[in-house]
């Protein structure tokens, strides 16, 4: 990864800031032939994006990408797509009185202590609304996977949010769609609803875990060492705003294991390997076995509250910091399509990695 | 991080296998002038050495590192750095039997479907012994942070093992190196002993956490939006064998807070801004704050037991799994100096990409 | 260089079709804090702009670039910076009766076997007008060298246009800027523009060779073996469209040199180290030594001209093909501030790289 | 390409200096299932071995590459390969006394201004010994691309050396392999050899220029923009010590000719496209077009020569210099085998590289 590109042969650079005049990717490396337009990418945008219901920010935004590159008659040509979303409601006025304040919990302090300068309209480029742009460009790895492997299936949804927690007995994977939460329990909505209402009028916010699976990811993808498909899954995750911790499979609960515990057994069905159980969450040595891949990623609870909290000025004199911009209680319902997003484009990209050494076609076989 | 190469400027490629002639790492771009030998690499390499004590693999080997390229009179010349380790200890025949046989939670048949063959030699490529060249590398790194970054200091230790758990309030930083858990907390040690002899008589293996911490890190290391300081850390720990999941700072209990419990609180002390506390983990926006940098991970419990597993053979048919060689029931406790490599080939690289772009001096300052 | 891509630490991405909306180029890594803006790229575009004079295709674009990230209040952020150029005069209708037909020296065939379809609007990707991206691009690598290396001058001039050719013994540094072939010698100027019509009335065109000189480079740029200064700089002027060779100081003619002709004799001057020559071009060893650094490059006639050429279509018959568009005689006009740009954008990567790597003071003295 | 790294997919990282240890190569990313050995590659070694004739430095290496990892029973593994050639006959007493003195058209003087030391045992890394450890990872590459590409056959000869030419009316491709300065015509070979004995009598040396011919390329290597084919092989060249220009097909020539006259026409033939002459060389936008592929590169001649030349030292003082050692009237001999071995690996990452985004199989068909 360099500063603002990820990706070894898809290739994601995002660019722009918060209130600029826009912000966008330019994808680079994607297979040709590939159909996709702007509404298969809308979607997600969509998805994504604030003012949708009341849980979320009320900062109204179109996000209506524009494909400016890389396409001809409906099918991208192997050449640089350019995803571009305009800034339309960037009423920077909001945040004028916090130019020479450093808000806890944000990047002002760090970007000032690095650059000696920053963008203080909406956080500049540490803004959550540069995840837009990977919402964009997942679209496109999205359009890829489904047409180099039928069948594959990327979702995300929320595991917990602050107090609230799912229920795994009660998962369903039809009803992440249907809710204002991606959870995969209908019924625990409205509770989830009643929650986070309480903690908006607390003048608080709350952090939140966020899975995402993809299903039906063949067998092979990864490399060692350094290129290890969760390492790759890792960095991507961890590159969200505000994530800070990443699991695979099992996650950090591998530690409280045993040996005996953790094995996932391995017998022979009618496809192939199948396992008595998922601990490793689809990777093993790095590489993808065939089982489902399972990501999960903790999201912070957002800093900007309304409660007041101490913090110091550019000129190192002491103040308090309440922050009153239009601002989502849990960011963490936003942050289940960026999540998608990150695995749809590591898996394209490791897709087209493993067939650069390897080749089309399987390796090995079994049986 | 290409297939087996980590980082950007300061770039560690290694190679080899378990049960090879030698296995080592090509490190390039370290800066010139600095002063190491191979006893300053050795000192590490002696701490992940297996063979050390009873709660560790018999397997004895010297690991010894011979310097073959990049240094004169006793310097760093800016070219690149060979280091080499030597197999002496192969007896490979311990591992005949399972050429055939795919191990459950091992690489064994991850590899095979990638690649169509795979060394079974120990595991070839994924074997954990692949980390003797990471250590050496990171004794690289840290020759060259303690001359750029007079004071820094990085210590690794475990948190977790099983059902044993530090207890934070009878932290001692000076206690780790004196215990053979690395643990900070002397008086536990023999505790933690007990059980694993435990674990080990049952024929079992256990996982662990280890926190890595480095102290006296310079603000400003670190990039948005992909090149992030956390970002970098998370790859480097889950690129490490058996490592499921990565924690910066509060970590996955992010999920679990509110904002105002979450709020690293800012004041203005007297060598520039001090926190309240420290969720972050020293890391802002993908850029270190100057406080500690805290990362975490999670070591699963080594699939290689005693206690018979169900697998399937290469012809498909079903069998059991017992591993006989001679394997840590706890993988974690040689996972400490590895964890502290990679935590010292990341900041050595962030500092190098931070003064290529923003140059030697501080930028931004306060009060 | 990945695909679209070149750079190390100071990146630029350039994406973008000749007859699409728009095409641009992402810059990654500038260094915050450089004073930049519009009209100082503009002049760089201006002087690569078609339809300047006579001499050029006139096709008229106006070319104006707009920054649409990566500043804030006049100085560069240290984030990516957007560089963004509609394409206004498309009339692609002037292309349409060429879409089934390989143009002979042109990308048609080569993009078709590759990706199995092309945008034929104009050569899309492979259209020079893509290098309009890279002139902007190098705007802000000059401005950033021009902040960090005080003194330091790029320029760029043609020696050889099909039999026209520079006379050494008049170069004037002064007059490049001052006629519309860039040539160091204002005298020689109208016996070129003559030449050049004729080519131009006989339905042909003609290729170019163009030098292209930085002064003030600071000693230590450049880095073994593979990253060296001449490396990237015979990368950077290969990847121009219609290049076919690349020459640094002697260049082709080293082979006819002997070891006494080719030697630079080294001497103590006031300021430091003096050579008695500079066949080396400035770099030795890969490593800039202080003296000027020269590059040049031949790039061919186009092979877009009216003088019937054979060819086949897309089915296999054969054709003629006659280019009628609005092309230039001699692109390698055109082609001068193209490799000013890529002067500009290797050396400021390698300023980087150095500081990266060694610091930002000098390191070894003499005397 | 990296500081010592080349390549996209197939990476080649060398290592090592000329008097120490030893001096490799690590090779990532080389598809698994390749039938390699070191006796494959040993036959490229001696090619480039000095002392094998008396047009050659009398240095006796035996340069015996020994494959240290990324084998099972004979074939690649797809993980790392390390190549290893000790160094044996050191002899550094020969150098001894230009310690402090900068050497004429060396690296020494920028080494010392870069790095603030450098390695000045027979050069350190700057010396042309480090492409032993090219011509060993070429010999990888070879192996793969004969596995991937049947057919392909990759050729490198002299085509000037001085004033001696090679007469292309006499060109046979046969006789390459049977002459001391594989040249291209084998009755010409005693009037080189009585050429270069009467440049090494007059205490000389002298250039040469090289041209590697690549025939049975297919069609679709390379990538727009900066990933060209050219673009990479321009840099691969120059990346080789003493080279100081490049060309493809026409090459500087392009600078002279006419549109009709560079015109590569088009026929439809049996098995494709065919082409009524070469001038590209091959590479159309970047991307091989079934042709031969044709670069050519100059090498200057070595500066170690035993007339004498002015120089400084260390401390400034004026001295001559009269370079004693072993060293060849003209490198360009054993220049070949690199340049061969640079083309290998060229060729086969863009092969990786296009099948990682394009597929295995052709894309576009003509007729």
């Amino acid at each position: 990864m360099s500063l603002n590109t990820y990706g070894h042969l898809f290739r994601v650079t995002t660019w722009g800031e918060s209130h600029g005049p826009a912000l966008g990717a330019t994808v680079d490396g994607c297979p040709p032939g590939i159909a996709v337009d702007e509404a298969f990418l809308q979607q997600w945008l969509d998805k994504r994006r604030p003012g949708q219901n009341k849980n979320t920010t009320q900062r109204n935004e179109p996000d209506a990408v524009k494909i400016l590159s890389g396409m001809y008659e409906g099918q991208t040509t192997g050449t640089p797509i350019q995803l571009l979303i305009e800034n339309t409601d960037q009423r920077s006025k909001d945040y004028g009185e916090i130019v020479k304040t450093f808000r806890p919990g944000h990047a002002d302090i760090t970007y000032h202590l690095k650059y000696g300068l920053r963008d203080p309209r909406g956080g500049g480029r540490s803004s959550a609304r540069e995840t837009a742009a990977r919402v964009a460009a997942g679209g496109i790895a999205r359009a890829a996977l489904n047409a180099l492997v039928p069948g594959i299936e990327i979702k995300g949804y929320m595991t917990r949010m602050g107090e609230m927690e799912i229920d795994r007995s009660r998962f369903d994977w039809d009803a992440i769609e249907g809710n204002d939460f991606w959870i995969p329990d209908a019924e625990a909505a409205p509770e989830w609803e009643t929650y986070l209402q309480s903690i908006r009028k607390g003048q608080n916010s709350v952090g939140a875990e966020i899975e995402v699976v993809a299903r039906g990811v063949p067998a092979g993808l990864g490399a060692p060492v350094y290129a290890k498909l969760d390492t790759d899954l890792a960095a991507a995750m961890m590159s969200i705003n505000a994530v800070k911790g990443v699991e695979i499979g099992e996650g950090m609960a591998a530690a409280r294991l045993t040996g005996t515990e953790n094995a996932d057994e391995i017998f022979m069905g009618d496809d192939g390997p199948e396992y008595s159980s998922n601990h490793s969450g689809g990777i093993l040595g790095g590489i993808s076995s065939g089982q489902d891949v399972v990501v999960r990623f903790a999201v912070k609870p957002t800093s900007s509250i309304l409660t007041p909290r101490r913090s110091i000025r550019l000129d190192g004199s002491a103040t308090e910091v309440v922050t009153k911009g239009r601002h989502d209680p849990c960011v963490g319902i936003r942050a289940v399509p960026v999540g998608e997003a990150m695995m749809a484009c590591v898996l394209l990209d490791h897709l087209l990695l493993h067939r650069g050494q390897v080749g089309d076609g399987p390796r090995g076989t079994i049986g």
